[in-house]
């Protein structure tokens, strides 16, 4: 079935047809900023030290088909997963459990449970968190199975930097601009019918979480002005997808933010003898603010933590009365092990989590996950891992967030044997999706790639909640400020690197088209 | 009485303030297409062949002080100045002695002429003319003078290709930003309030005088769609300034716009044989389209003519059906020697034009200009031109459009004695202006330069009407239909080059702050 599974994509359009289109998607998208600033591969520092230079960021030169029904499905259960996150993290005693098997075997995760417990030793005094998820999926269809098939499979869950929130909202308008605008040739019409684009309104909805929980801070402790501080990588290429959250919460909003690169927390923070967090802007030290959240666009990968200051850094910012996104707790839900306990076949965790008719909605997305520890369900991975003939199947990922580090199919028993024994558990195994064959045209720096590709869809939560807290422990979710969808991403690349087309590894922004499959 | 023109400026800053500004000015550029393709001599066309790149356009980092009064004054009179340019354009007899008195020294202007003259043989086909003009203006004090002496003195009057005001509604809200949201540093606010700081609509303006041409054509003579054709430059390192107006009318008014370049016309557009113009997209020949309105973006400089084909093809597009933005006759009315022959002292021909009191309006804003022919007023010229003496308060300008050949001051005696006298009626003598001292700081491909620096003002005009033909001939304005003020652009330059600071040479798109001086 599986060629007829989408539409003939995508348009069959003339060379000078695609060169007109790149040159509108070129234009549309600087003057719209769906742009990054460019790989040092492409521009030397050297060259532009300053950083003044910007390039359209990798793009589909025409949205995705995606199945009609597996969207609206993503879109309708991202409330359960909100939810169903919140009360992982806020459940402390059910999270230690998962965690404690990590902590040998994960040094990142470790130190991360080791903040959580000083404060909790001291006591938190902020009782609010913020959540900016995205639940990742893919579209899968059974090898031998008829057309009507498709259905979800969650890929990870994201609990810290969810990124490209602000770029979808641009590459939607821009898909959707190049379609009604007469831009695309006449003959894609048939496929490409501008009712069936999904606009993704993410940008905005993202920067109201945010504003959500600059306002639930309340007056604070200080009569300075207040601020949301967004912490960041430097440099940072993917600079405008972050903006395009900043611009609506200065605009729309009202609200100060500042960008502080996450290598100088403690140089421009500090907390007053109430751990109300003050930011001083170095190049303003006259206004320090109050600081009322903390976005982390940092702090989610090992390699931002470059010395001790960097623990001790994050230690700080756990201690403030400031709004988390997210709190250590919520980050550590994130760890590829809570999905793999959740997932693990007749696992009884998500329905104590969330109600019957909830958790089995949630469950249908969950591809089967292995542990690789020694306990029954890992001893049966092991063997299916270990044996190249079922390996085939699966794919091996650490537990670590951060990606790009996943071993695929008949690798995976060599990759084992290599390592020793004892770092097993590290990894979990997941059943391979397979996703329905489809091609598209990427544009990376001026340089188009059509081929085969597999596209992501990314459903962006926003989850505001107050934890229960008893003599410092996290005893639940105690109230549900906000609860909200916040639109979606499409992230589409290269199917494999063997079959020449679409380089494999590189992204690229997408959008929606919705078909009946 | 100079320096205290206008308050300090720019604000006193710290270093780490400055680039603290530099940083948001070059995030929130790329964010908002305040943009431009770099130049060769910064991103080789090997580096980047299919031009992907963009940069920052040459920007100022803070907005410039201007005279409320002088300001206001300009916008004020734009639509006499667009009534007066129309009037100008729209009778032959008049335009014909001032163009006859220069063919036979500008060549360009006489192949202009050539082409009026043979379409006019052959009937004009199209009675309506749209102008997006734009009337540029330096604020003039005397040396002697007190404190209120500031007044408008016009530099140019812009029939064609008036740019910029694309990029002029970005970078005014760009000012805007870094003021209300607080980037630039609390020092800044005693001088720049953002209650006096002006936005340019001009992008929104100018694009809905197109609108309003292409609605005015009707329903035109074929059953094809409707498009209006920007004739464009290639390469084009200004596009985003143009795709400004594109988007609102491809948005807001729904109409179809498509970029031709100059060079490109015949190949691209014929006439059927009621002179409609029908252009054929290249990448999509099935799809031919009927063009309301041509909007030149090129085609105002010599060097666009690189064959005698292109000056077929503007006679091609003369001859057309189509609305012209602008006609021939009124690319000729903006002759710097027209605006001489209305600027030479005790003219008549102003009060030809206009009513006496918008008339005595608008000559408020000429400085002195004198021709170098053999008139009494023109032997007048010469012996202040030839004597370094009184030179020194002069500007000698060529008769053409374009710019980049003015010489100044003391060096005018030495480059009249160097060509032949004949060729003095080419040039134009203007008394300099003498602009208030001013710093500020321009921020181009990532450096930073802080020096004086010179304003000019443009302030646009739409202005659409029809002509009265008879017998082919222009017979004066029939009927007014839209006449428009349509935003200001501010550009921004070092004010000499031999006094280090700011280069001279660059401008950069600035905003408005009203200042009472």
């Amino acid at each position: 079935m599986s060629q007829q599974e989408y539409p003939r994509y995508p348009p069959d359009v003339s060379e000078l047809q695609l060169r007109d289109v790149v040159v509108s998607a070129q234009d549309w998208s600087i003057a719209h900023g769906l742009a990054v600033r460019p790989a040092t591969s492409f521009v030397a520092e050297a060259q532009d030290p300053s950083g003044s230079l910007a390039v359209t960021a990798p793009i589909t030169l025409f949205p995705s088909p995606f199945p009609r029904e597996c969207f609206k499905n993503a879109l309708a259960i991202q409330q359960s997963y909100n939810e169903l996150y919140a009360r992982i993290a806020g459940e402390e005693a059910w999270l230690k459990r998962v965690v404690e098997e990590l902590v040998s075997v994960d040094e990142f995760m470790a130190e991360l449970w080791t903040i959580h417990q000083k404060v909790k030793e001291e006591g938190y005094v902020q009782d609010l968190t913020l959540g900016l998820f995205r639940s990742d999926y893919m579209v899968h269809v059974e090898a031998e199975d008829n057309a009507h098939s498709s259905s979800l499979r969650q890929v990870e869950f994201n609990t810290i930097a969810s990124s490209f929130g602000g770029l979808s909202t641009q590459i939607s308008a821009m898909h959707e601009f190049l379609s009604r605008s007469g831009i695309y040739p006449a003959e894609s019409a048939v496929v490409i019918k501008p009712d069936d684009l999904v606009q993704s309104k993410s940008a905005a909805h993202l920067a109201s979480g945010l504003a959500e929980a600059h306002k639930a801070y309340g007056s604070g402790t200080t009569s300075l002005p207040k601020c949301i501080l967004f912490l960041v990588q430097t440099p940072e290429r993917n600079v405008f997808d972050q903006r395009h959250l900043e611009y609506p919460l200065i605009y729309d909003h009202k609200i100060r933010t500042y960008r502080l690169p996450f290598s100088s927390i403690l140089d421009h923070t500090h907390l007053d003898a109430s751990r109300t967090l003050i930011y001083t802007p170095p190049h303003s030290p006259s206004t320090p603010h109050e600081v009322t959240t903390l976005y982390f666009r940092a702090g989610y990968s090992p390699s931002d933590y470059t010395t001790p200051a960097s623990w001790s850094a994050r230690l700080h910012l756990e201690r403030s009365r400031a709004i988390k996104c997210p709190s250590i707790l919520t980050h550590l839900s994130g760890a590829k092990k809570v999905q793999q306990v959740l997932a693990t076949p007749s696992s009884p965790h998500l329905s104590h989590f969330l109600p019957a008719s909830r958790a089995s909605e949630v469950l249908k997305t969950f591809a089967p996950i292995y542990p690789l520890d020694t306990s029954p369900a890992g001893q049966h991975a092991r063997s299916l891992a270990l044996d190249p003939e079922t390996a085939k199947n699966y794919v091996l990922k650490p537990q670590r967030e951060g990606g790009g580090n996943n071993v695929y199919r008949t690798k995976i028993p060599d990759f084992l044997r290599g390592i020793p024994e004892a770092q097993w558990p590290a990894y979990i195994l997941m059943e391979m999706i397979n996703p329905p064959p489809l091609q598209n045209v990427i544009l990376r720096n001026g340089e188009v790639q059509k081929g085969g590709v597999i596209g992501e869809l990314g459903v962006y939560g926003v989850m505001l909640w107050r934890n229960k807290l008893e003599q410092g422990e996290h005893m639940g979710v105690q109230e549900v400020l906000v609860n909200k969808e916040a639109g979606y991403l499409l992230r589409t690349k290269g199917d494999t690197s063997e079959e020449g087309g679409v380089a494999a590894g590189f992204g690229a922004v997408d959008s929606v088209l919705l078909v009946d499959v």
